[in-house]
Formats: structure tokens, C-alpha cells, sequence
């Protein structure tokens, strides 16, 4: 395996509720995760790496940081929840495979129930109010999800690629249930749609009841905005200087 | 080993006969395959998995289906047949040989006799009438299969890609007879061509006696087009987005 | 592991810092490592290959040459000195972190105290008197350092590609403290930066008291040019024959 | 190890020398290892089979046939020879080092006393008539080959790519002396160069006081030539279609 987890905390958690925010399409999932995260105050306690990420650290305010995903959790009413937000996805087709093997090995030996991973559904065009479109891993989810104003129409075959699609898909090996919600975007790739992870937000809030206020997405995503344009130049940098991992490059 | 296969049924088979058609050039290996499973009426008894495969799910219906190949079965009268269809070759060089070579094993493991790989011999024109170019593992097959219209005449020197040609090749090492039937077609790339696939049937039709109606092959290969379009959109989208394994590219 | 290093010497060394510099941007880290082990007379005692290094040798003077690492020592006042230069980073993204993990467990395995990296920092315009960049794997370590003229003040976020970034950022978890110096460089890819080099040589000769004469430098560099300039030559027929070693190519 | 090498015949040889000749610049090393074990009628003994050739097999006269190396063998007066030859290199970077790693463990087992690799040596223009440039892995080699009118004379630093350059470099540590062997060509890739092979062959014939008729050298590799222009063909489509092996591509 080339993905580890670093365990901080030791946790006994109830039942808990899995979700995954990774950058992707107009960083609908992490976007959301991270909202999750600040909106409920929610504690770090384990770190993945992985050698199948960019060779590289990110620089800032003079301190070098290893490319990482990170879990955290919040203690719930019913359940207990987990985000897994992050730097980066994999850099390489075998690694999501990989990353998401571990992750769901993780999940099982920690009690996870349900897993619910986010993101963006391409949609090519501008989306004035985007709906959000979910998939799940077994067809009797459906109606147990359906009544949260989650769009399961028949869309026309398509892919989910990465961690959002994978997670979902070898979930069921695992024999735990897993629903991806994708909200409409417009699909330039790395630009941020705060309207799309809004209302994947507003299902989740409505879904679990969550705690979280909505009104201030807007003035957090602007900050999160800067914050995310310099790490989206670093990766442009990197998807530029390193195109993939078989060039010579040797920078630094 | 980065494959994977999943026993859903277990079987004890006669001497059977592994028949593997998988999407290619013209889509001839695939849609032949398919159609024996469909006129067959074959079970389903295996599925395959590999980490070689594209790192995404098919999203059809609002289910995640993992790409993966499937093994079915059909009871005939002196032999039982398998047959190796699905939705996908690997992504990479050395999942083909990691995929040929479980297969191989599994293969042996259930007492197959003989293998017959099915694909499309690129001709770059426009062929009236297809025929079907057979190549073989030993030369002491020739005799036993040239009496069923299959062009065994020296062809210029080729070359057989992926799954079809390694499966053939690497069968020697396991003491396996195998066949490849080669459909001429004239070679756009994934764009299905029922003529070709209808020649390589005709083949397996007269040698086995197998008990199938070739007169639905233009409608059922119009149904299966159609799902088959929105596959390949899929892949051409995937071939797009994630042209190497190496790339960044988060999507979902 | 793909990484293998080859103890020539057995050593028994006081604390000892590890001092990196390969070839990158400017080849500011190379140069600068390279100029300490001529000047201080360093004596080789390891050396490290990897099976991710470009699939060559060099040839030079009718003798075949793998690509390598080399690990030098001096004997300091305080502390004894590791200077880890070669030819060569790895020539893909994994072997970045597998080069990496291997050097640190070595370095930790004798003792060492603390990691040097070398660099050059990206300006993309010429810099007349180029500063040092600095960067740590732990906040605390910014007032040990910071009073040798490194500019550890805010820098937009930014990233350290490939050894001289990851051994820096793994080291915390081998409980090494590390500082990665980067001389401010125009960055014209494998151009030599000798001005920048001196930058980050006076700062080390500063830190250590080191017995080295830079006034030298500019005739060193202008030697080393020439024998850099055909390695040079070579990288860039590599980079142009083999690109991405994925590629048919056989030469030789 | 993704290499394998199949043992088709045991044998004692007495302090055998393994002349190594692969497809490469000018085909230099092939045609003349080639025209060896044609004129010396040597017997082949064993193949060498890698998961990191190309996920192809050759079609020719319907029989498939998995890209391979072959050792041939011939019992010299003084000492046995081996020649190593086939197909093709490994298509990727990790694959060689695997490749010559495998070979020198062999070449060790069976008691090889020297080794001999051979290639072109590329020039950029035409080349009436042709020398042969030597490169060894021991400064001491020198004398003892250079009576045999090998240029040792300092050439600018180059490189030498693939299995030719990395056998020699690597034989070192195996303790196993090592002669590359390289007869200037215009450098055309994959252009067969009869003229270079011939300069080559000459110096071996010397060296070993073979029993070889050169004078049939430009019949035969005529004859060569045809053959190797088909298997050149099918190279270019390989890598025309294949590029690198992680595109998406599934023909037969």
C-alpha cells in the first residue's frame, strides 16, 4: 500500500456518518467539507499521506507542509460524524485505487455506518440554482435518500472519476452503504462554485439536522477563495512543471 | 497481482471452453461476447477487478458500478462454454499482463480446455464482406480450425494489442490451446461494427453447433449501440480528462 | 524500496548535519554542495542508485558511469558534516518519495542531528543580489535561524518540488529538524546560478564558521560549467529521447 | 522482479563471454548479434520474458509469439559464447534496471566471465566508414581491448541508453568485466545500419578469432532487413497506438 493514516486521537465513536470532500470540479467537495468543518468546530485526529501524491511540499509563512488528507470528527445527536478533506487526490490512477482501499479499511475498523462523498456534476453551462445530483451504491438507498430534494432521475450514463466515484463504488466490498451528492456546476476545472457546494450543504443540513449557519457560505467561501487561488496556482505550477511523474523535472 | 476475481457461483464445469470478447477495435470482441451471453441466455459466475482499470465509476441510473469484466456460463452438449466480457481492457501496460496472467491461472484452475479470444483485424478500409483471420498458439491448431473459414494464410507481419493478443500468447505457458478470430473492420477506433461481429458468430456458430439466431444481430446490435455510445462517450470524456494516469485531474 | 545506498566507509560522526544539494532549478543546491566538498577536501563514503533513476549510463573518458548519489563527510569543530549531491533526482514521482524516505532513515541511522537542503527559488526575472529563501519543518526552528540573513518572512504561497521540498517535509516524522535554503534565481530550467549559489554558500559558511574561500567560486563555477554544461547536454538529449519513460525507445 | 528467464536447456559452459545485441540505433547491436548466431549456428537455450515489454503479441504466419529475448550459446575454443538477442527492449524506465538485474544474476549463475553489449553510436551524419567506440567499466579494460582498433579516445560526455549502457554500468557490482561496443551511425532511429554492424562485427571476429564469413554480411542483413522492417512496422504502430502504455487504447 503507498497510503498511510496517521492516527492523532484514539476515538470511540457511535455509528458515525463518513464524508468526503476532495478538490475536484469547481472544488464542490472541498468547499463543502471544509464549511462542514469550520461550521461545527469539528477536531482533527488523523492524517493521510500518500507517495502517490505530487513530489513535493507546499510552501507557507516559511514552513514546509507534506501534501495530505485529513480526518476530523463531530460528535452528533444520533451519530457521530467524520470529514475527510485535503490538499490533494492522488496523482495516479492506481493511487486512488489505493487511497480509497485504505480509507475504506479505516472506515470499516472505526464503525462507519454510511458514507456520503461530494462533489461537482459537470454540467457545461452556467446553473442558476444547481440541484444536486445523487448516486448510490445500492439501489434500495434511494428511497431512504430521495425525500432530501436529491435529484435521482435517470441522467444519461456518465463517470464519476477520483475518490468521490471510488469510495462509493468499492464500498460495497465493504458492505457499508455510500451516496455521492454532486452538485450542478459549470465545470471549468479548479475554479471554486460556492453556489454548488451551498446546496449540497443545504441537503446535508437538512439530512442530519445539522447545527450550521448557511447565511455566512458566501463571506467564507471569499475567504477560503484566496486562500484556495494560491494553492490552485501551486498546483497549476505543478500540473505545468511536473505533468506527469515520469518527467525530469528537478525544481527546487 | 492487481486483479482481482470474485467467485459468485462455484461451478464444476465439462472441459469448458473460454470464449473472451472485450471492448476494441470495432467494439467486434465485445458485441460478439455479448450477443453470445444474450442469445445464450449465460449466468453471470465471476467477476474481475483490477486497480489497472481507470480510476472512476460508470454512473447509470443513479447507481456506481465499478468497472469490472464478468464471466458467464452456458451448459452445451459436449462442452460447457465461458465467456469473458465487460466494460473495460487496463489502463496501462503491465495491468495487461497482470490481467492476461489471473485469468490464465483462474482459467486453468476450472479445467479450461481451450481459449478463443475475439477482436477486430484493422484493415483500414472499408471491408464489404469481413472475414475472419484466425492466429493460434500452436501450429498444430491450424488443421483442426481451418475447415471453419477462418483465413489462416500468411498475413504481413502484425501485431495483437491488449487482452485478445496476451491471452493467445501467454496460453502456452499454462499448456492451453487458444484461437484468436479477428473480424475485419475497418478500424476507427470504438466505433462499433455489427458486420464484423456477425462474421466472427457465423465462425463460432457452425464450429460449436451452437443453438443462436444470427437474424437479430443488426436490431440487437442497434440496442446495444445505444448503450454502447453512451459507454464510449464516457471513455472518449475519460480518455480526455485523464489522458495518462499521471495526470492531476480531480473530477466529481 | 527502488532506492539502495552503499556504505563504502564505515563512520562513527559527531552529530552530524546532513547538507543536500542535486541538480534543479539554477543548480543552485548542486553547485553549492559541490563547492563545499572541493573546498573542505570531503571524502566519499556512501553512495546511493536508484532503479528510478533514468534507465542510462553516462560515458565519459571511455568509462560507463551509473547514475548516482554520493554522500561525503568532514570532520567539523562541533558537529561533522554529510554532503549528499549526485547526478541526478529521481525520474519519477514515486521514486521522489522512496529516495527521500530511504536517505532519511539512513541519516537517521547515524546520528543525524539536522537536515540542509539547497535550492533555488523561482523569480522568473534576473535578481542582481539574490537572498535566501528559507523554509522549516517546525515553526520553533525560524529564531535559530533567522539571524544568518534568511528571509523567513511571508512568501506567497508557493511549492518545493522534489528532494530538496520532501526531505525537508518528511523529516518531521523521522524527528529530524530541517531547513531548506533557496537562492532567489531568474529559473531558466538547468541553467547554473552561480550568484546564487554564493548566496547560499555564505550563509552555510556563516552558520558553521566554515574554512572556505568564496572568492573562488566564479573560476570553480566556470569549471564546473563546462563538465555541467555536457551532463547538461546529456539530460536534455535524455529529456528529449526518452521523455517519459513510458516511451519506445531503444538507444545504444 | 517482472522479468523472467526460462531455462530451455542446461548447460556447462566454460568461462563463457555474453555478447548482448538488441533492437536499438541502427539496429547496430541486433543485426550483428543476429548475423553471430546465424553464422556461428548457435542453439538457443534459453528466453527471457518481461511484464514490462509492451502488451502486445507478434502475429506471423497465424501463429502468436510474445515479445521475447533468446541466449544462444556456441562452444568457442578457448571460451563458450552466449549471445543474448530478440525483439525488443523493456518500454519503460523501471523495466530496464529489472531487465539487467535479471540478466546479470543469470550471466553470474552460469559462470560469465566477460561481457560484451552492443549498439550504435549516434553521429547525426553519414558516416563512410564507420568506427567502433568502446566504453568499459574498469579503467584497467582499456589495455586489453584497444589493440583490437576500438576508439578509446576521449568523447564528449554522453550517454549511453537502455539495456546496452546499463548492462556495462551495472556488471560492476556482479564483479563481472564489461565492454560496450558501438559502431558510429547516422543515428536515424530504427533505420537498420548494416555498414556500422559490419565494423562491429569485425572487431569481434578479430578479438575472438571467430570462424565468420563477413563477406555475406550485406546479403543477409538484405534478407534481415525485410523481416526487421515488418517487426519495424509494427513498432511504429505499437507506438503510434500505444504511445505510452498508460493510454486508453484497446485494439484486437
Amino acid at each position: 500500500m503507498t497510503t498511510e493514516i496517521v492516527i492523532k486521537e484514539k476515538l470511540k465513536l457511535r455509528k458515525p456518518i463518513l464524508i468526503e470532500g476532495l478538490p475536484g470540479v469547481g472544488n464542490v467537495g472541498r468547499v463543502s467539507a471544509g464549511y462542514l468543518v469550520n461550521e461545527l468546530k469539528m477536531k482533527k485526529f488523523a492524517e493521510l499521506y500518500s507517495t502517490d501524491f505530487l513530489p513535493l511540499v507546499i510552501l507557507h509563512e516559511s514552513l514546509t507542509h507534506m501534501l495530505k488528507c485529513e480526518f476530523y470528527y463531530y460528535r452528533g445527536k444520533d451519530n457521530d460524524f467524520i470529514v475527510l478533506t485535503g490538499d490533494t487526490q492522488s496523482a495516479n490512477s492506481r493511487g486512488h485505487y489505493d487511497l480509497c482501499k485504505t480509507v475504506l479499511e479505516f472506515a470499516k475498523s472505526i464503525g462507519v455506518s454510511a458514507i456520503i462523498t461530494l462533489g461537482g456534476f459537470v454540467e457545461g453551462k452556467m446553473v442558476e440554482k444547481p440541484k444536486v445530483i445523487g448516486a448510490v451504491n445500492k439501489i434500495a438507498l434511494i428511497p431512504k435518500y430521495e425525500k432530501y430534494e436529491i435529484d435521482f432521475k435517470d441522467h444519461s450514463v456518465g463517470t464519476i472519476l477520483g475518490t468521490t466515484g471510488l469510495l462509493v463504488g468499492l464500498a460495497e466490498r465493504y458492505d457499508i452503504d455510500a451516496l455521492c451528492l454532486m452538485g450542478q456546476t459549470m465545470g471549468y476545472p479548479m475554479i471554486t462554485d460556492p453556489k454548488a457546494a451551498d446546496s449540497v450543504l443545504h441537503i446535508l443540513k437538512n439530512m442530519f439536522s445539522l447545527d450550521i449557519d448557511l447565511t455566512k457560505i458566501h463571506k467564507i467561501v471569499d475567504e477560503m477563495e484566496e486562500k484556495l487561488k494560491k494553492t490552485q496556482e501551486a498546483y497549476d505550477k505543478m500540473a505545468k512543471d511536473a505533468k506527469t511523474n515520469d518527467d525530469v523535472k528537478y525544481i527546487g
